[in-house]
């Protein structure tokens, strides 16, 4: 778990999607993002208050977050000795870079002598279980996708402000590094050891409230021969009460697999569906969630409502749209 | 890779079953097992030649391998000091056990002395890389099953004895601590890292010559919540052109899991294939693999019918009654 508030740190970021982990901190999660602390050069600007390290900590800052990617992969000196001065003034460190903070020697002994925390969050912070299968009291969504990076984080994170909004219980629950830096918690399943994949799924989404909901962002796709095993320990230890399908159209191709199309709505319906019943024999399909960025408003509609009469399932595209419809399917599940 | 051939430590085994790995390299790699070394109070014996490490030097072994489960997770002083002559005669050590030969600082140290290697084979031996999907030349063969621990990797071993016995071009590809240690080499699948899992066994089953069969050895079930992701890399890994369907009869319930039922035969024919077929639409299932082994001769035979009059698939247990009719199924694939 990662103290929270934090100070956004954007370091020499190019250009403002460089800075993307800091920008998904301050959107979803505005209430933790006190300031940024950017270098000379850096282009890009979250639009909250520039703070130095001294006047993070007058704000009551906990966790100085790296929310950009570095270049070339190296922690270069400029960023260090930040990061130092951020230990020295009393912060921890969270990352979701490639390169670990726990390997570097200097960050590692400050750490060490001052009693802080380094988070890398591409590295489970804990030994898994091996899933044990049992029905857990509560609720769960999951979103699944026609391939990877089609939405299914934002799709969750919508989706609880709409439920927050309307007054019901709910929780996203992280499963990759952006998200985990969101929320200050979360399994980075991607990284954990094959036979426990399922158990840190359990793990995330324990009993709960029959009334409660875990959101939980999804990884990869059924369809996606890279990562589907991924996406499947996902679904059975997740056991989702109700999935909501998430597709952007006009890829032409899987994500890094040029030989490979996407599959239909149709068809990643009725696969997910199959599989989670075998942990959840009540599970739903409840709505679909386009990404349409890159259309424009009128084309975007146009869309969802064309899908929404062919699927005949509740068809948005949150970001653009809101999540409320996909919230008022969940209604009575 | 492991030095082949072996002697095989029996250590003290209270009973043949502590043995058991042992026993299946005896049985699968009979020319690879040229001895065993037993200690005092050892109760199991594999019925080849008992060999000091100096005999088993002569003969040509390379590798002595703990063929034993040891009792109490610990690594006996008596068991070490055989350890340790064996590396100072020369051999290599190779281990399936929890507790690992690296983290024994004695051995590792004398290993690095003389130039010897410690293979835990629970530890995968590199880094794999992220599938790519991309198909491959030769062919392939997936044992899938209705729950764990059913007999996918003795149907894959007898296929590869009944296929090589007509002349025919197969590797068994071991993807289980036990059927590396019987074959020298194999993906730890369980081991792997969540995002390269697939990407490890395509490694394991590369590029072939057009009528070479790989014979991938199965994890886990597409029906088990536990390790159902071990099983979906596996299928989008190895894309078999082939799967068998492999079932132990009168199971109460999934392994380890009181709550889950086993699946039908139908239910794993149709899942399985839907599931191989994203990758490989050609993929067909030849054939079923019954493990009778707690059942008489004649309730086997009349079970192995009846399925096959059922599923209209050739249905046999291999152990018992040999693979020749799998092998036949794949002619012409």
């Amino acid at each position: 778990m990662i103290e929270t508030p934090y100070l956004l740190f954007l370091g020499d970021a190019p250009d403002g999607l460089a800075a993307k982990v800091a920008q998904g901190i301050k959107d979803w999660r505005p209430e933790h993002a006190i300031g940024q602390l950017r270098l000379a050069g850096c282009k890009a600007d979250l639009g909250i208050p520039d703070l130095s390290i001294a006047e993070a900590i007058d704000k009551g800052v906990r966790t100085l977050v790296i929310g950009v990617a570095n270049r070339g992969g190296i922690i270069s000196a400029s960023w260090k000795s930040v990061l130092l001065e951020a230990l020295d003034a009393g912060l921890d460190l969270a990352s979701g870079l490639h390169n670990l903070l726990r390997d570097e020697p200097e960050l590692v002994a400050r750490a060490k002598a001052l009693g802080r925390s380094l988070h890398d969050v591409r590295i489970p912070p804990l030994a898994y279980p091996i899933a044990n299968g049992k029905r857990r009291s509560g609720k769960r969504v999951l979103a699944v996708g026609t391939d990877c990076s089609v939405g299914k984080m934002y799709t969750a994170l919508c989706l609880e402000k709409a439920m927050l909004s309307r007054g019901q219980r709910a929780t996203f629950r992280a499963t990759g590094q952006t998200g985990i830096l969101i929320t200050g918690d979360g399994v980075p399943l991607d990284a954990v050891v094959a036979d426990f994949m399922a158990g840190a799924i359990e793990h995330l989404t324990p009993d709960n409230a029959p009334d409660h909901w875990d959101l939980i962002e999804g990884q990869g796709s059924l369809f996606h021969a890279s990562y589907s095993g991924v996406t499947l320990a996902l679904i059975h230890g997740g056991q989702p009460d109700a999935l909501i399908l998430c597709h952007e159209p006009n890829r032409p191709h899987m994500r890094g697999l040029p030989d490979y199309q996407l599959p239909s709505l149709e068809a990643l319906r009725d696969t997910a569906l199959l599989m989670a019943r075998i942990v959840n024999p009540a599970c739903q399909v409840v709505g679909i969630s386009l990404n349409t960025a890159a259309m424009g408003a009128d084309e975007a509609l146009t869309l969802c409502e064309a899908t929404e009469a062919r699927m005949g399932l509740p068809t948005v595209d949150p970001f653009r749209h809101g999540a409320q419809r996909l919230a008022e399917a969940l209604d009575g599940l």
